[in-house]
């Protein structure tokens, strides 16, 4: 079992972070946010999601965040589009690449997306080949990948089943998410070694959840699977631990503290990673929900 | 690689855990703690330190807590024993089994213990000598085994060395401690594996700090490893993850929920340890420093 010798680390906060943050933040914040970023040394930015304000009204200032980035060269600023109105502001914004999101469970598919599991995929298509038409790759995210908040444990099958259908259609990446945070070391392996079967290691990443605290374990299980594409997010925006039912994202100040120790390069700098930490949690008025954040500020 | 099919679960939030918080608990309080703790199915709590009060005010209670609780049968209830006036009165209030107090780093045994590692040695000799002709067995902590607060990493070397010396002079059970909390996957593995060299594996114990958030995937390392005995403070007791420098040890919420989920069996009972977490939670007065008892709670 060898851990890679590289990992690339995408950075979730500005999207799938701040988007389950009740505060309302302004572009200005935001566009601050991601240059921070990417002046840490992240090489890929979820920093928009073009779906309907109404739904999601943390996300209305898509366009404004993107256009309005000072764009650092080998950045890759990425959106999340979950349909084609949605793909078209995406490119009109000037995203580099776009996502989509699926996820393994029906009922949670259903209430998320009000659609069965086989539906999202006839979604997807559309997008991504006109994603290709303007040459953009298109990453999805596969959540509920161990547990659902409706139907409980996910089989290791049904997600390999779902990888495999979203490779095929022209994913070149997939997010394996542990949305609920449920998942130990073990049934994360059981999951990424039946994912395997079906989709080469390097078009996979590990996007897990830290409710019950057991998203770092989780890394490490996954990196041991050969994963070297880890999902995190800033001052772990997304959920704080202290409220109840927090769901938060792992942090990536912590995950790169592990990646530090384990001797992994990532490209990325811990000190400029905390001030970009820093410039957030104070714009959210709280403390970073970040182990590393808070011992070493 | 096979982690092991049973964990024993050392409990020292009662110890070291309350004897890092600022608030003084009083005897009752402490009572409460270790007859809930023993109630959820913990084999061995540390409940006591018969240190000098003058130095750890909040261990002054220890006789009356020893002597106060209500004995389950079958579980262990240590105490830790710098030296024989300490064994004498753990002896006479009821203690188990004791613990001594060792550490890898010369500069941190200094300023913790005012000597130096080889007479540290030469102290712990007629503490084990004596707690065996009264039938009791010496655990010994063996701290700054990763890393050092002021000497920064330790040789896994050195560990190897001072395991293998206290083992020689009687210790049963060696937990080797990440004090610091600055280990991370793959230096735990390189110090546990220079251990293993002189010291069998059933007498090694994980106790990890979670300063930097890595204490559950430095113990799943450990698992790994074979390990089979980890040591836990119940709701993080020891260090608030919110204040400066912290240094909790892990949560023993925490550490079951990942136990579980591996299908590692311990015996102890997630709903009652849940409420020993929020007896002690609730008297001082604070939410509990393990995302599992936020989320569950």
């Amino acid at each position: 079992m060898t851990l890679p010798k590289q990992v690339k680390i995408v950075e979730v906060g500005p999207r799938d972070g701040l988007q389950n943050e009740p505060q309302l933040v302004s572009a200005e914040v935001k566009i601050g946010l991601v240059e921070r970023l990417a002046e840490a040394g992240l090489p890929m930015i979820e920093a928009a999601s073009f779906v309907s304000p109404k739904w999601v009204p943390q996300m209305a200032t898509s366009t404004d965040v993107l256009k309005g980035i000072r764009r650092k060269p080998g950045v890759v600023y990425s959106a999340l589009t979950p349909n084609l109105k949605g793909l078209e502001a995406a490119i009109a914004a000037g995203a580099d690449e776009v996502a989509v999101f699926g996820a393994a469970s029906e009922s949670f598919t259903q209430k998320n997306i009000n659609c069965s599991v086989a539906e999202s995929i006839d979604r997807f298509v559309p997008v991504i080949d006109e994603a290709k038409k303007h040459g953009l790759r298109v990453r999805t995210y596969l959540s509920t990948a161990v547990g659902c908040p409706y139907e409980g444990d996910i089989s290791p099958i049904a997600v390999r089943d779902l990888a495999k259908t979203l490779w095929q259609i022209g994913c070149y990446e997939i997010s394996l998410g542990d949305t609920v945070g449920v998942g130990t070391p073990g049934k994360i392996k059981a999951m990424i070694e039946a994912v395997l079967e079906v989709v080469p290691v390097h078009a996979l990443a590990a996007h897990f959840h830290d409710t019950y605290g057991q998203a770092l374990a989780n890394i490490y299980a996954a990196l041991e699977c050969g994963i070297n594409i880890v999902d995190s997010s800033i001052a772990g925006l997304g959920g704080c631990p202290y409220a109840k039912g927090a769901s938060g994202n792992v942090a990536t100040e912590d995950v790169l503290y592990m990646l530090n120790g384990l001797g992994i390069e990532t490209g990325v700098d811990m000190s400029k990673l905390l001030e970009a930490s820093r410039y957030i949690s104070s714009a959210l008025d709280r403390k970073p929900a970040s182990k590393v954040a808070c011992a070493l500020s």
